[in-house]
């Protein structure tokens, strides 16, 4: 009998996690001086929350989420994304009666989606996201974005660039659709038959089609951009001028749509430039939702968020060669040579452990000269060896592993040494 | 249309997850000076998996699993526990082969039970534990004891209990067994129908039965310790010689079980006491698990750990008075009095946060003494006013809210300044 971790999803083992854990820390900080504040939701939610707040002609919805039905009969899903439940909770909590409006929201955890597989692609990943609900200042939207950028400038990425675009109003959306119907009507035949049908439902989400991208019509197909309402035209603006003051450079792509049904003005992606980096070179995405709250049944609360894949930041840091710091270093190793010099081993080590000193000792009951090995794959700082004549003295000598220097030291000095040395 | 998180779970929310980071700060340090290394494994795994690793017999299988089929006919279970995939994991990534043994991780996350709803029982709740496999040292049962029992002395928890007990090996289990079919034979009828088909497949976790707690026979069921073999009264009395050494007090319950079928020799629980408790007082339990590798697919490789509700613990620290300290202050908000001040606000802001002060501003455009207020309610530390005096002198008072002292500070200078004072 041998298992294995399910298709399509990975262990991260020690070695990775402290990676992880780096970024993490990294993401908790920014958050914390950008003053978002943490949120966790259930790994999953009424199926219908995401039909709601994703949207039903969304290939996640359509053909990605994790389904299944409880003992009580209820049919939940696994969250394939971290919107849906964000506005989900600021609604069940109403948390638009707070007076501190936008409420400023982050989550970090993992999103399942029934994707194929292919390289940096897992189906079960895991997003850090925000969402800054209640608010339809474009200097929020800027915010948002420039914490976005922070989060991969503080750990080292600097080839990126931030694409945006404006989705417009309603009004906006309306005559663009028109025009794009319009646009393909001659050409539906030669479309496939995923786009065919999306130019019925939802005609602006065939400029995101893989399939289609090479047809002569998506190139001259017209730009959402140019149907801007004056209202929506000015709220670009604005956000560009912020981005400007923000000394955050930026393209406008006005061919930039996103996936999600839900986006509307802002919408933007933070891509990776240069060698090193394969097809996968859109890093993050997001946008603005004015509407999202009252489809999920909370009152008018216009909302801005993004999604990043922490997978994926770690691939860009890995392409790019760049090692992140991590504290996970052993300052002493204890040996001991007899089942007497063992009690005081065990001894010793929680002390060096009371003091926040990190200390290993052996557990398999090997010869002294395999447990100074091990102390050396470990990469100890120090090392101790107790023996008869170390019980006796109640002292013994440390040695610095990097110099070979040795020092004695009393038992009941051994934590305050080490801390002053290591 | 209304949502609501799905029946038994729970939405974590903005000041309450600053305690949770907090406890996993603890945690992750606590870990490091110990040793024990982060492993994170899939939200769910194989349903044969779990049927295996945690026992066909035990409740979790019979009764609480989420199990559902993935698009490809995949019968997956949501993980009800850690070990098992922990376990998995060691096995399917060769961990065996490493020289250094045994191997010691960790994890926290969600886990999943479909269990009766009760006050701090969740279906989905996070667990803290670890596993130290590769080693049948009892010093590592009396290590893995003394990291559980540090989480809770770090968070600032006192009245704790610490109870152990030893199940033995296999031939010691198998005596047991035999004697307690003799001894509930006469009675059988008496029993909980669940009892009676436990009393054929596992009578061990007869004793485990809340329906059958107060039957007669129960106490005075034949005691596990009395069946101990001498190689497993050794193993226990090393351990109890360990624990006194670390100076942790225990006490030794011969009905100690566990409600999972894997565990032997060493079993333990930590206990709550004192006031201000209900119910729930067992805050972690843990024991040894030898063969439950070889079940799994890996070679022998005995094993020890611990699983800890981290609900439970933040319960616990509620009902003993404990305020964890949290790092949330606002250091400074930024008040804006006309659109050219705001301009100035945002780029301000986001100086004082790439020097990583904590900085608020508005974002509904209202008008100075609301953004006054917001200050005041998100208790920042330094307010700011913008407008066109000080615009033009590129210079602002800088108030401190605690004592109303005012000071004027260049633009130029206000984080340097901030970063001194704060």
């Amino acid at each position: 009998m041998s298992f294995k971790v399910p298709k399509g999803t990975q262990d991260i083992l020690p070695g990775q996690t402290e990676k992880w854990q780096k970024v993490e820390r990294v993401i908790r900080d920014l958050c914390n001086v950008y003053r978002y504040n943490e949120i966790r939701t259930p790994m999953f939610e009424s199926t219908e929350l995401f039909q709601r707040g994703v949207g039903d002609t969304t290939d996640i919805v359509q053909k990605e989420m994790y389904t299944f039905e409880d003992k009580g009969g209820r049919s939940l899903t696994l969250r394939p994304e971290g919107t849906a439940s964000s506005v989900r909770a600021y609604v069940e909590h109403k948390m638009f009666g707070s007076a501190d409006q936008p409420v400023k929201l982050y989550y970090t955890g993992p999103m399942f989606r029934y994707e194929r597989q292919q390289a940096g692609r897992y189906r079960q990943f895991v997003q850090f996201g925000v969402e800054a609900i209640g608010s339809k200042d474009p200097a929020i939207d800027a915010e948002v974005m420039a914490l976005a950028m922070d989060v991969y400038k503080t750990l080292g990425l600097t080839e990126l660039k931030l694409v945006i675009n404006s989705l417009g109003d309603k009004e906006t959306r309306d005559a663009h659709r028109a025009a794009l119907v319009e646009h393909f009507a001659p050409v539906k035949d030669e479309l496939c038959a995923d786009c065919q049908s999306r130019l019925a439902k939802n005609p602006l989400r065939v400029l995101d089609c893989k399939v289609d991208a090479k047809h002569p019509a998506m190139a001259t197909a017209p730009a959402l951009t140019n149907y801007l309402t004056a209202d929506s035209a000015t709220y670009f603006a604005d956000v560009k001028k912020y981005l400007d003051i923000l000394g955050i450079p930026y393209e406008v792509d006005p061919n930039l749509v996103r996936g999600l049904d839900y986006y509307n003005h802002t919408a933007f992606e933070i891509m990776i430039t240069g060698d090193g980096f394969g097809t996968i070179t859109t890093l993050c995405g997001g946008g603005r939702y004015n509407g999202l709250v009252e489809d999920i049944g909370g009152p008018e609360s216009p909302g801005i968020g993004f999604a990043m894949s922490i997978e994926r930041l770690l691939l860009a840091l890995e392409a790019k060669g760049i090692e992140l710091e991590t504290e996970n270093n052993l300052d002493m190793y204890v040996v001991a040579m007899n089942e007497e010099a063992k009690a005081k081993a065990v001894e010793l080590v929680a002390n060096f452990r009371k003091a926040g000193i990190t200390a290993e000792m052996d557990y398999l009951n090997r010869k002294m000269k395999a447990q100074m090995k091990a102390a050396d794959r470990q990469a100890a700082k120090f090392v101790i060896v107790l023996g008869e004549s170390e019980l006796e003295q109640q002292a013994v000598n440390v040695k610095t592993m990097a110099t070979g220097d040795q020092q004695q030291v009393a038992f009941a000095d051994l934590a305050s040494f080490v801390q002053a040395n290591k």
